[in-house]
């Protein structure tokens, strides 16, 4: 006998939507994924979207409980689910999911992003998802990740719970210099070379070596330097993200602890931030970005959301 | 008898086009400005803006010498002039001069841009010619310059010459991030406000005051603290110049001796940073961002360029 579906997970963000259907372990049976994020939803809108990636297994499996993490509970997403403060785990985000009709009799379960207060105050939405689904697959409950992206979160986690974060907002800077602004403009002249490590290496210890301190005083040698001839125009970009990249080291290190750090996210991404962070002297261990659907399950079956989970759990 | 022109002197950067016309004591005779930048030529390009501005002049003056300085002389602009080495002086930059025939029979001397080699090169293009204008104007021979802009400038002058600077990309982050980034959405969306200098004195305290250190660390506490209700989306890009310019302080003040700042540029943006390095303990003075012409008219007196300047200087 087929086991069958206890859970709908909805991993929903930006720029892409994946389903997965789940089995009361926590199994996943099936997984589907569009590039439905809010910025590209299809006509029709979230309820539009939720009805093409999972209407069939909506129809075949009535009262199907459905959650879902990301910037789908943001305040332009589908419905916004408040912050949690820190500290925060797997109990006091499932006390916290916002619950509203999205279907007719289907109910949503949006979780909350994190918030910490303070001077500093600072949001994730999505990755707190991540972060629960890496400590039910056992990583220790203790450690500092690093998750680089368009806004890379820096995330200590203590017993369990993540305990403070840091947003640095690397990866947009990188794509707006990129593409708009003069530190650009040689490479987008000189074509699309191959990466070069070197370039990249260089921006790195760039940071790490000296000059002024902060990175807008910083990106500018990315432009002075090709006018003098010691950057190649098609290596600057390569150069210009180990600025980025290095900044982004120097700033939060000195706050991370002294042990490994715990690298989540896109494999080419995380394999510059390791290089990057073993020229600071660090070591990092490359986990895959993947944890989402392991942590919906997660907060799903604190709030008892599941289907026949007692007799699994 | 009217003062007989003696040079034509140009201020040509990427968004406008000065032209300026001196007698042999350097005296404003005439003056003109259009919008022909780098940017902005009109149809013809360089040869029809330097002949819709100036040719009723040069027709009635044939072997008046003209001279003209900024991105008119970059690898974008008319010619390349090539940049000299600091330190520079007037006599330096003299001789850096690009000689080359603009119009038939008509010869333009472009000034050089200036440049600091080493492991953090940097380069400046325009400047240079503003500098000489306030040290002509009788400007302290030893000064620690600011000028605010797309892409400040730092500039240690010493016994009357350019011996350091950096340049810091404040006014282009700015722009980049208010026009295309997440920390614009707020304000672009709560429409133009009044400016707040509440929300700009709490971005340059943010910085000074502590939290991450690093631009790309403190950016996103602008999104952060409009999220947790700290701060009105309206006044969002006001507290973003503080930051961006609080950053700019916190990277070069500590390279930037202990007297009283220079400030040149525009009215509003030097008004700004004034009240900034007020909040650091620094004070300024503020120049106008007008001496241009008097640069240009040092210049073309050491390369010994002006009609009968014998008889005058």
């Amino acid at each position: 006998m087929p086991a069958r579906p206890a859970l709908l997970a909805l991993d929903w963000g930006t720029s892409s939507l994946r389903a997965s259907l789940l089995d009361a372990a926590g199994h996943v049976l099936d997984s589907r994924h569009r590039p439905w994020g809010l910025l590209h939803l299809p006509e029709g809108g979230f309820p539009a979207a939720l009805q093409g990636i999972a209407g069939d297994w909506l129809t075949a499996t009535p009262g199907l409980p459905l959650i879902a993490s990301g910037m789908v509970g943001s305040a332009q997403g589908w419905r916004e689910a408040p912050y949690v403060p820190v500290p925060a785990d797997a109990q006091s985000v499932a006390a916290g999911l916002l619950r509203f009709e999205a279907l007719p009799d289907t109910w949503l379960h949006i979780v909350p992003g994190v918030r910490r207060n303070g001077a500093w105050p600072d949001v994730m939405r999505g990755e707190e998802t991540q972060i629960l689904g890496l400590l039910a697959r056992g990583a220790q409950t203790d450690m500092q990740l690093v998750m680089p992206g368009t806004h890379s979160k820096w995330v200590r986690v203590a017993q369990g719970r993540i305990v403070d974060f840091h947003t640095v907002m690397t990866g947009e800077l990188f794509a707006l210099l990129r593409t708009h602004s003069i530190l650009g403009r040689p490479a987008r002249e000189a074509g699309g070379g191959s990466p070069s490590d070197e370039a990249f290496d260089a921006g790195v210890l760039a940071v790490r070596d000296g000059g002024p301190s902060g990175a807008t005083a910083l990106l500018f040698s990315a432009r002075a330097r090709v006018l003098t001839g010691q950057l190649p125009a098609a290596h600057s970009l390569d150069y210009l993200s180990g600025l980025l990249i290095g900044e982004e080291l120097r700033s939060l290190l000195p706050r991370s602890g002294s042990g490994p750090l715990q690298l989540v996210g896109d494999a080419m991404l995380c394999a510059r931030y390791r290089r990057a962070l073993a020229a600071f002297g660090r070591d990092a261990q490359v986990h895959g970005e993947d944890a989402a659907t392991a942590g919906l399950w997660q907060i799903a079956r604190r709030a008892g959301l599941c289907r026949g989970e007692g007799l699994n759990a």
